[in-house]
């Protein structure tokens, strides 16, 4: 508890929840946007992987921190932060974009939510978006406002989410179309409810407005959890693997473009919307990205924490590496996501694991989302 | 020590030196531009302030990550992005700057090292100001590249840092000037190596290039010791505040301007130098700055950690806030950094301070750096 408590401060900021969590026993931190995010509770990430599956989690995923673009030149910002094609775009609407730089490098991954024609929520991974977007802003004399409104993501995660938040918003909830939002009221107090989250399994995250509104919200879904097994969660890394869900930072970084993410759904790769990184993009796409993240299945003991890339081997060939990986109970091995090079890509191609601790494993590469996840 | 395993992941990086200060017996971590950064060892803060200003230590600050400016614009991008004038900047000198936006908020007060006059390293506090210099640089469409080099900075603070350094890279060290760098040998590989420093307790950091070549530096340095008292260390809070040494995250934000963060002799008021918040910055010079930055003892018991601003009132009137606090054993009371409102900056002023315990504490105003620091 001392050192939960050491990493509190007013740049490694506590979230309205913090308090929340603590009391329920929480195992540690880490952080996120200059924010700390629970990294885990009682009970061992299986039985909380199971937990999931099963029941319904409330999770602290305050450092979800929203980059607002506001004002006349809003829209065209948005539109030349990302390669999704914004055209269509609906208020109501969440939008995942993968957002690039000049050289097509993946920056983040964020949630975008449309709140009017001229209001945008990117709902971000970690990293500073707001000085990019600002950056841009400023270079290019954009009219528009960049700030971070004091908005707290909590996410409401599990099968049982829709009962659990019908009894606390009525049944209103359950209309929510998946990535969609509605302005649903608490106390007299209007919160943005998306049908979204970091999970497969269903469920909302709402954008709480007023730090000091938080913790009423938590209470109020707390108190509403009698018979659905409630309890608090966080992203479970044996889900968010096992679901194809991508972490900035661990799978992607600068130096990987949105195809070699298996992000090219989310691409408009003609000329018909212009974005920054456009030309770099296109150009990837005319060779074809040389690398693509796929899943793996691994045996062996439970492995190590995934610190940093395990390589993967073919005989003498380099076949790319690991950035995520942990026991599935699921699979009764090892699951992780990693990216692979072309010739290695097909589900059911063999590769050698190198793990951190020096073991070698052998491997398979699976299709994403793991079947069945 | 399980907890400070689960915070290191590829997000969440290792520094070179990580595997040396976890056997040393560090005691937690902090998180820095994505990085992790050692709190503590041993012995406690305060036992840890009295060997700071006696011997000297070896920090493991590869947490100040080095945004790269190179190329044709690389000069023009630097002064667009700070008040200071670097018109007379050298090739070899350190220059602490000042980061602001358009509306002069801080973004961040990085060492500044002119390594060519195409080539600046930016040694940041706590924000991705690669996403900044980035969005401006395509934004207004310069020709600059701007990365994040494998450069991974080591500090030697404390009186003793002259006769260790010279141990390890011979009486050349002695011969640097203050904020100046030299490139210096070890093993046949070139550091770049500054007498600079989180501290006023004189010292050296050192921007070792590659990773690779870390543990190989640390360990020359840890084996020079012999009778000097040699230590692993890191900031020291109680050093930092009585030196007036800002943090940025904790002591400033984008809510605040240079002026008020007492950086104006960091600033170039006239029109002569073209800067991004210049204009705003102007007006605010023109008014004077309504809050200031100052320092602060107060009475009582050791207070809590501030983990967020403790407001200051004098009677029914807002005074400011505390925004870092800590006890002093040499003061015999805390000392803090604040920010105050106009009529509470003297030295010698008296103020209430509310700590984040609930209790009410009588402070008085001092200068900065806080007498004999």
């Amino acid at each position: 508890m001392a050192q939960v408590k050491l990493l509190v401060s007013r740049r490694q900021r506590a979230t309205p929840y913090t308090s929340r969590v603590e009391a329920l026993g929480v195992s540690g931190f880490s952080v996120v946007n200059h924010t700390i995010l629970p990294k885990g509770f009682a009970r061992s990430v299986e039985d909380d992987y199971w937990h999931l599956k099963n029941h319904v989690q409330l999770w602290d995923v305050g450092c979800q921190r929203q980059v607002q673009l506001r004002g006349p030149d809003a829209a065209r910002l948005a539109q030349l932060m990302t390669p999704r094609d914004l055209r269509r775009a609906e208020v109501g609407q969440c939008l995942y974009a993968p957002m690039i730089d000049a050289e097509a490098g993946m920056l983040n991954d964020p949630v975008i939510l449309k709140l009017a024609d001229d209001r945008y929520w990117f709902s971000i991974a970690d990293a500073d978006m707001l000085l990019w977007a600002n950056g841009l802003a400023t270079g290019m004399g954009l009219e528009v406002g960049v700030d971070e409104p004091d908005v707290w993501p909590l996410a409401v995660q599990g099968p049982k989410s829709d009962e659990l938040m019908a009894r606390v918003f009525g049944d209103a909830v359950r209309t929510i179309g998946f990535f969609r939002f509605s302005r649903l009221e608490l106390n007299g107090r209007e919160i943005v409810v998306a049908r979204s989250g970091f999970s497969r399994q269903g469920g909302f995250e709402l954008y709480v407005d007023g730090f000091d509104f938080g913790g009423e919200v938590w209470d109020a879904l707390w108190q509403a959890g009698d018979g659905l097994d409630l309890s608090p969660g966080c992203p479970n890394l044996i889900e968010r693997i096992e679901a194809g869900l991508l972490s900035y930072g661990n799978d992607m970084t600068r130096a990987n473009n949105p195809l070699e993410c298996g992000l090219e759904g989310y691409c408009q790769l003609d000329d018909s919307v212009e974005y920054i990184g456009m030309a770099a993009l296109h150009r990837i796409a005319e060779k074809g990205p040389r690398r693509l993240i796929r899943g793996l299945v691994f045996d062996g003991e439970a492995c190590p924490a995934c610190q940093h890339p395990w390589p993967l081997r073919s005989g003498a060939e380099e076949a790319g590496y690991v950035t995520s990986a942990i026991w599935s109970p699921r699979f009764g091995a090892n699951v992780a996501l990693a990216m692979l090079e072309r010739d290695y890509q097909d589900a059911g191609t063999g590769v050698e694991v190198r793990c951190g601790d020096g073991s070698q494993r052998a491997g398979i590469v699976y299709n994403l989302p793991m079947e069945g996840a």
